[in-house]
């Protein structure tokens, strides 16, 4: 059993498949590797768990590997060149096919690897964590960090299928499964009011990983998230809903050192600095925070002082005209980007 | 007085400008910065000379600068990381525009770093050099080279506008100018009889470095380039005749160190013995290593052995399938790309 979800990018248009069991066999990615060669990049947890399983997927094709060490913190140029050496050593043409199985820093190092060999080769996302699938495997953004930012080196690189098997969530971390949360939280408050609810009643479910919940939230998250990513892929304006919570949830991971929080932990706790920011009603705000604590995830920033944040922001790329833009919810499932926003309001939430 | 070449790319397209004394102000570029900021990519040898005098066209910007080492041993990603970390360090945002200001290393550099710098910002290319004005800065080719290969590692990535001087060409060291012409030739081998033979009775003009004689001979090479890249911009098929002298021009650069033949004189080596393996009549391959030969280019290639010569080919970008591809020419003006050469002849052109 799978369900698509068609991602309606004109000819970089491309299918979310999404179920339960679709490796080991269950899906036919060979079909989308336009020649015989591909080159699988995962990292050293999840290649052990997932690349034997992932195989008869690719019956028919010439299969080479790279495994990358594990964390945001080799989400780095280097990194991505070890891919490239790869592809080099083994000859790899303009018909060959990256394929990304592992989480969302797997996934932003080998889009950038495939979008910068030869000028760009095919790409496929085989997401393996939550975070992964309901976010950064959807949408075509890759990249690596930059010591002073992140993700500030990349390309929009689109991928010609995401394969998501709901079944590897099963040996996710715990904190994982609940940063990936996060952002199947924003994309319900900034979107998507009845889904917002949704997750309010059946969160305890979600954590319980009852099978059938999971599938509900990452087809409803890819469904948004290719909506807003169809309408302006290259985030020249509406795009940038996507990322609510983001503007501070960088900031946070800035100033503590990528990987010490986890993004969607980081994204959590700006989420509920932005819906201050947003002037909602204290009920909503609570109902943000209540929804964000029952996933287990913080909806306190650690301690970064006012300049700590303005220097982490005034870096972050949401930045135009030297202006601070900000993704702001009218209401829990409404949302829009401005730079028109409250300075004393926005100096209340970083110097509280 | 300037003329205007429009290249067609939807909604990429973009002009190429011609004329000599141009800079000095002699052309408004601040109209194609779309914020105020730019960031201005040259190297030790050219700012000295140019800098100032394109500071004039970029009335009412803000210019930061950064210049790289001189020279194709420095095309590599980790000088586009120079780039970017100065892009970093002035905090620029995606209204930046990119500027380059040198020869082809430079305009595949910085164009590379702008086209991953927050997932592309804006890009100019000012070539100086007759490579980059005649080829280089045209169509959209950007990236670095990987020890294994040249430009293995880049991004289609189109400017706004091309600003070519000719006036800059009168620092340029004879050898330069030569190895440009290499490509001016190939563009008439490939696509005009008619510019082949003006070039035949031209030649002379063109390295006593006639001011008019340099204007058409560059106007013309950019018209051919400027039609092959709207007709194929990501090089799916016709765009590849570009390449013509190229898989065996790379193959001479890689087994003699880049740098050691520059490029446009391998190119020109390399045309030679595509010529021959097309089985043109030995009069048409001799005009066109004649017409080479009187631009003072080397039309016999470097002792490689025929074990170096498909080493380095097999790494070629223009491998697909395993097989070989190469540029052939019909007749002197006509050309097409094809992996159904005669065999024999390649182990003859190799083994000589």
């Amino acid at each position: 059993m799978s369900s698509t979800i068609h991602v309606d990018l004109g000819d970089r248009s491309y299918p979310i498949v999404i179920g339960s069991g679709l490796l080991d066999g269950g899906f036919d990615l060979a079909e989308f590797v336009h020649g015989s060669d591909c080159m699988v990049v995962s990292n050293e947890t999840v290649a052990p768990l997932y690349y034997e399983k992932l195989l008869p997927n690719l019956s028919g094709c010439d299969v080479a590997s790279v495994n990358l060490p594990d964390g945001e913190a080799y989400k780095t140029v280097s990194t991505m060149q070890t891919i490239i050496d790869g592809l080099v050593e083994t000859g790899a043409n303009r018909d060959t096919t990256v394929i990304a199985l592992g989480g969302g820093v797997v996934g932003d190092i080998a889009g950038f690897a495939a979008a910068c060999y030869l000028r760009g080769v095919n790409f496929i996302q085989v997401p393996t964590t939550l975070l992964a699938q309901v976010d950064s495997s959807v949408g075509g953004k890759t990249g690596v960090n930059h010591e002073k930012g992140k993700n500030l080196i990349g390309a929009f690189h689109q991928p010609q299928v995401v394969l998501i098997d709901t079944a590897t969530l099963a040996t996710l971390p715990d904190r994982e499964l609940k940063a990936g949360l996060a952002e199947v939280i924003k994309h319900g408050a900034i979107c998507d009011a009845g889904f917002f609810a949704w997750l309010e009643e059946n969160m305890e479910e979600l954590l319980q990983r009852n099978p059938e919940a999971l599938v509900h939230a990452i087809r409803r998250s890819c469904e948004i998230k290719a909506e807003v990513v169809a309408a302006d892929e290259r985030e020249g304006g509406r795009r940038a809903v996507l990322n609510f919570g983001h503007t501070f949830g960088h900031a946070i991971e800035h100033c503590q050192g990528y990987g010490q929080w986890l993004h969607g932990e980081a994204v959590a706790a700006g989420m509920v600095m932005a819906a201050k920011l947003s002037g909602l009603p204290a009920g909503d705000v609570e109902r943000l925070a209540n929804l964000l604590a029952s996933a287990g995830l913080p909806v306190e920033p650690p301690p970064i002082g006012a300049d700590g944040w303005l220097g982490a922001m005034g870096l972050d790329k949401k930045v135009q005209g030297k202006k601070l833009r900000f993704v702001l919810l009218d209401a829990i499932g409404d949302s829009h980007v401005t730079a028109d926003y409250d300075q004393g309001r926005l100096d209340e939430v970083i110097r509280r």
